[in-house]
């Protein structure tokens, strides 16, 4: 069985790719990994976070998105605070992937504007958004469980 | 109008308090903590992780579990590996509370006896569990989608 997957667009911040690999892990959910990254995967900060969990993550790296895009079969559902949809407003599929933009400015232009779905979690307006890896949390468990996938 | 709430139970992890502050901040939900924590609430490594919005989540402490069932009106709903019902599987009501039990051993018998449901995050079989925040942000997630709070 096929369960939607996670890929994280040029990621900044060890320790939250280390979360989203944990995360990735519990849930049965492959991640991607569209490179360059601000740091070496596998390095020792992503270790203490994700802990043993990074190596039971079944992940693929992509040297930049048009790889991505071109080698990924199902949907890209992108989560980015300037989308109207809520994310729980869209019917997943078990081909979808999730994708979470940089920590520090989300996607660039020429990756919103090709990803199937633009996707939002609702928030007090007026406040910084939520860590990355949360959002990430959020946005696969409502796909898992229109799916029952886990 | 209502949101439900959020309750920690006797905390371990400063950083992971902090990421649910942040999370409660976002989302608009309160944060209830039975103490003791293990550590000094505010101190700098919350407001490293909950940055600032620490400041600006409704939170309320108690000396015991004892006298937050006392006060509080609504269900608990209890969070717990050891549950059998899906979190997705019960319908919120916007007085509940979502209770996360401490780092090392969720909460002992006579809490879990006394929570009005208890339910879990499915995962894969075999693993250990994800990181506690995360396990905070899908649930009430869930109970803010069902009740479309935010």
């Amino acid at each position: 069985m096929q369960n939607p997957e996670i890929c994280l667009f040029e990621p900044e911040i060890a320790q939250n790719t280390g979360a989203i690999a944990r995360l990735c892990a519990c849930l049965g959910v492959k991640l991607n990994i569209v490179e360059p990254a601000s740091f070496i995967i596998n390095d020792r900060r992503i270790k203490r976070v994700g802990m043993d969990y990074v190596d039971l993550v079944d992940v693929k790296f992509y040297d930049s998105f048009h790889n991505f895009k071109e080698k990924y079969d199902g949907r890209i559902i992108l989560l980015d605070t300037k989308a109207l949809v809520p994310y729980y407003g869209i019917m997943y599929r078990a081909t979808d992937c999730i994708m979470l933009g940089k920590e520090s400015s989300g996607v660039p232009d020429y990756v919103y504007e090709v990803c199937d779905e633009k996707v939002v979690i609702p928030m007090v307006p007026g406040l910084r958004s939520l860590n990355i890896a949360m959002s990430g949390a959020i946005a696969i468990s409502e796909a898992l469980r229109q799916l029952k996938a886990v």
